[in-house]
């Protein structure tokens, strides 16, 4: 494993402050670091310890628009089968070296089956979640339990569960997948097996509501007669009913004149796990925002990146010094520190609410649990 | 931010078992993937998902011997002070393209200070830890209490503390920093502020025992008086003579017959924050493990990396397919998952306690405040 | 305060196992304790540390139907007002020496406001819940946030904060208070403060659903806006409607064939704060149980103490070596460690699910706060 | 366990502020209530919901030169053995009714054990603690790790751990026990059995430090050999030498113009659990107060109460009302929320330190773990 073409490491001296003057004598040390597998810090301390995060991530958009006719596409020309595993083709972040990283710990990508499919069962350490757009009729089979996905739903799967897709319909489907794949491929964290080939007969029905929402999904009271496994989140379904209702709760008690909205016109949910009231998966926090038409958000910003779908409505995205207009299904990025902030545009679009609805998921909970959690908002701190 | 020269997305259609059979159409599906900055799952699967982790990191040993030479003409060659701010020489991995980085989460280094010289003030939000291996003079004055430094001392110092070092003799001192720098760049949390240029006079006193000792430092009590601030140990040194004396106890209590050690002949202990009994820095673990003459560990994996430094005595140790004989001083690096074990050589060295002691230190409260954490051991899991 | 008549200490010497031999130099001795206010081990060892808790409470069960007519006397003959503050009716335990504790840390009371009353508002440390076994119209004002109580409704208001309850309509109205009064009164903990002598004009509106419903009364998601203040839960209703979803849906999975319920024929779900996933108050449990008609739960033994409510069907129920006969509305106590089952009637009863439904309410986060708790079920522990 | 002699409910219509006006029908409905078992919450509320916590328990001194005599008058009157189980005896508070309670929740006594004799291996869930003002000879067995007790140790031991006592010298020797027996016998959570008749030979070995210490009473460190079972430290002794040395320390660094004591003059440590960093005991606290010479503390209320023992020098003591002169072994007691302050006598003992040493032990872990912890200290809350 250690065999090694060439040398990796390479220096130069150079005159600046902070560096030693260029000289023979110096680069002859240079020459003993590499040989001896070295790197000095006054070299590389700018990069390696910046005043704050710059991220290699850059700030992008990736168009609905776009993204879906790719994917109807691959419906068409690629199987799904065991060792490619899933038809889900991942954002790749343009300064991440064409990597499929959305941002350095998050992958985003969409996902997509045509009718009667399956993707075949298994399990990873790697945290997972689903989030739909547009569209119905697959269900996810998690641990056995099948699961239906519906515009607007948030699915959960924590690391090392059991888990396949089925198409019941007649329709393909598509729908985003988040998973902290970039995370644990840099601390190599992964582990991974196959399961069965085909699901269970019991497996193909299409229950309305799955055996963990009956269990798990009732508001402030939880079974006795089971317990919680694993790290995550033991509710497999968010409904969108449910995310919606809050949020036109929070913005009508704002109208009342009373506190619940996170700031004038934006009004915010996180999904939790009800096992503990904390995030829903150990390493990504899920979250959906809705700004009131003609509201606008204080800039932000935090250690840790974030990826955004639009869910409904249309509005301005500021992210550091690049700006987009956004609507329905289009993704986007926000880098480490990178200043974010967004506008709803009033009148332009004919969503549910009338409002911009924003499906956000982060990093948040490694920060938090690390203590690198920090925030920003213009205007105040937080 | 957002300006791309050339494509960073590059896909080319294989042959092979999970994969899509290459055709034209195939091809100007890839094309389209790589105009919107998109990459399949299914062609990079096996890279981004294995059964288990196979580092990027490499195995490697460096010999002091090799190491002090290269720092002490340093100390001769390379001033300290503002913009380079440490004399500090960081273990490159072999296979981590020519990095800083000993492992995918960790820096490891050797710093040195001539006679007198002082490291000017900052602080940052890496957390950092200064072991030494041999030497003394050098105090490390951290938020204004200064700490000595000497053979066998563990000093540890979270994240945004105020620290410089100050040699106050007329000898150079070596010694070995570890710091989660290759983590926080991957997640990019870091903050990084210039503190004082000079050190105070009160801080220039070379006391025995620092306050934060005086404090912290009697077994199972603590100060009423005081907090501790942040997120790691308000305890700045933990002493040579506590860590050998706790070491003595558990090969005794061995030799009487009674519970102690980890497996027979090998005694360990870790450093620990006295005020939640945690480790004592948020993203790394420190350990000291003595292993008796002539005995040898059971191999084991675990996930998350670790740097080892032979503090004394001698042995061979296995990393996966590779094996060294190590001494006093040498740096090795155990990557993630890689199966490893040590044999004390019997009468091959002076030491101290005639066993060979490690001092370790790894990623492991990364692993396991997310959960990501797994343990494997040869003849047993734990 | 230390005036004392008399002397509190009284010894007599006995003979018997594991007592010194009566003689008059220990009757000296006892005297001599008596004066210096000792009192021996050896002679209390018995009743103070027990082979198994033996409570000072008795099981004992009250009939609604004797507690409504006296409550209703009360509404009659008791005006509500500042001083006495509420016109609640407790439960006390035979076996306690006539105060109003139904078990040594638990207190149980019924509650009853005329029409058009208000109970004025106050606060204290002691944690509280009102539950609802019948009726309707009375809103309680918690932090001036109307909430509705209807029957089956489960409503926590942990300590200190402000409280009042408005009587909106023109029925008089019961309800059960539960609260940890003779814990406090045991440990010491209580304070205590008057707040307005009226309740706003704001605050005698009759919403249908409270602002902490509204924000918090989601399953799965949590504001962002707004933070959870104090010890308990900040959701301020559990309303019937999802307490009898979950225990129908557990009972519908297991004649699926599924796990769900605790045993055969054993439905339970417990109360819980969104914020933790904890229970609803420090000191206080609560939870419900349907038992399927003809169903018997299996004879159980708990440290802590328990009350519990009749709120549907009807059945049998054993304490120890009592046994009931109980129907809607019937409260009964059930001491620390004595053995509790309870059968549910076929046919006897034409409750909503065909079942026997129980609130109960215990002091179980006390003990296992504290690491004192221990279950013991007949047939297996758990 | 439900016959009653007599009724337990005993009420009395009174004309007061709040109360119902006496009538005939009144007096008909105290007798319903009688009857029923039933206490209005209009006529206890002032007793059960006080405006700040009004101790049933006294203020008391217990002098040491009366205890000790009372003890080893015991020592040659009562035997111990299996049955009686230990010689110990207990403060009872002059307001607790005659009971062994020195508190509401806290058990004090002084055990005393002759040259030779061991006391009988048993187990409770009650927590302990031994405390030693003066003497030395007895090793407490505890899972069988004999354990030296000596002037100034403090030593734990969670409940439901196995212990005995053994006297190894010609010299009788007496010491403090502290429990939790009040507390355990109001929640009733208490459980017992009886051990071993006789220690074993090996537990008769006299070694200077237990297996505890050896493994658990490193500063900063951990044995990775061994986890801790149950709810208290493992850390079977805490030794004067060092109690002494951090105090002596934060009295240093006061005179250097540093941060350490907790008010002028005044030191103070508290007992941890090394595993956690938590107080040593679930329901126990356990600290040393050293107060200098000359110095006085600022009046203190708290929820909970205290035990207190002079370790050395003298002073004077306020609690509430009541003011005594302290000296070596005094006991005595502080209830819940009474103004506590003590101030050290210039030149009045011959101290090893020249100061005010107190040991104190409190119910404080109860009241934090249930969030029903408050302090004020005169001059600013904390």
């Amino acid at each position: 494993m250690t065999e090694l073409i060439g040398n990796p490491v390479q220096l130069k001296a150079v005159a600046g402050p902070g560096q030693p003057k260029p000289s023979p004598a110096l680069e002859e040390l240079y020459r003993g670091f590499e040989q001896a597998l070295l790197v000095p810090l006054w070299t590389e301390i700018g990069d390696l310890m910046p005043f704050h995060p710059q991220s290699k991530a850059a700030p992008h958009l990736w168009r609905w628009n776009e993204l879906l006719p790719l994917a109807e596409r691959s419906g068409q020309l690629v199987p799904v089968g065991r060792g490619g595993e899933r038809r889900a083709i991942a954002l790749a972040n343009p300064s991440l070296g064409g990597r499929p990283f959305a941002t350095p710990t998050l992958w985003a990508a969409i996902q997509y089956l045509m009718p009667g499919e399956d993707a075949p069962e298994h399990r990873h350490t790697q945290n997972a979640f689903r989030f739909v757009v547009e569209g119905e009729g697959v269900w996810t089979v998690v641990g056995r339990d099948p699961v239906a996905m519906r515009r607007g739903d948030f699915l959960p799967q924590a690391g090392w569960n059991w888990h396949a897709h089925h198409n019941a319909t007649d329709q393909p489907m598509a729908w985003i997948d988040g998973l902290d794949i970039p995370f644990q491929y840099g601390t190599e964290a992964q582990f991974f097996e196959f399961g069965r080939e085909e699901i269970g007969e019991a497996e193909r029905i299409t229950p309305d509501r799955s055996r963990a929402e009956r269990l798990w999904g009732h508001p402030g009271v939880r079974p006795l007669g089971v317990e919680a496994a694993g790290a995550g989140s033991p509710l497999l379904a968010y409904r969108w009913e449910h995310t919606d209702r809050a949020l036109t709760d929070q913005l009508e008690l704002e109208a009342e004149g009373f506190r619940g909205v996170v700031e004038p016109g934006h009004a915010a949910i996180r999904f939790t796990n009800p096992v503990t009231g904390a995030d829903v998966l150990p390493t990504i926090r899920a979250e959906f925002h809705r700004i009131r038409s003609g509201a606008e958000t204080a800039p932000r910003q935090e250690t840790g990146s974030s990826v955004y779908q639009v869910f409904d409505g249309s509005g301005t995205v500021t992210v550091g010094t690049d700006q987009w207009t956004v609507t329905r299904g289009d993704l986007f990025v926000v880098p480490s520190w990178a200043p974010f902030s967004v506008r709803s545009e009033a009148g332009s679009s004919d969503s549910d609410s009338g409002a911009l609805d924003l499906f956000r998921f982060s990093d948040a909970p490694v920060f938090e649990a690390l203590r690198l959690d920090r925030v920003q908002v213009e205007g105040g701190n937080r």
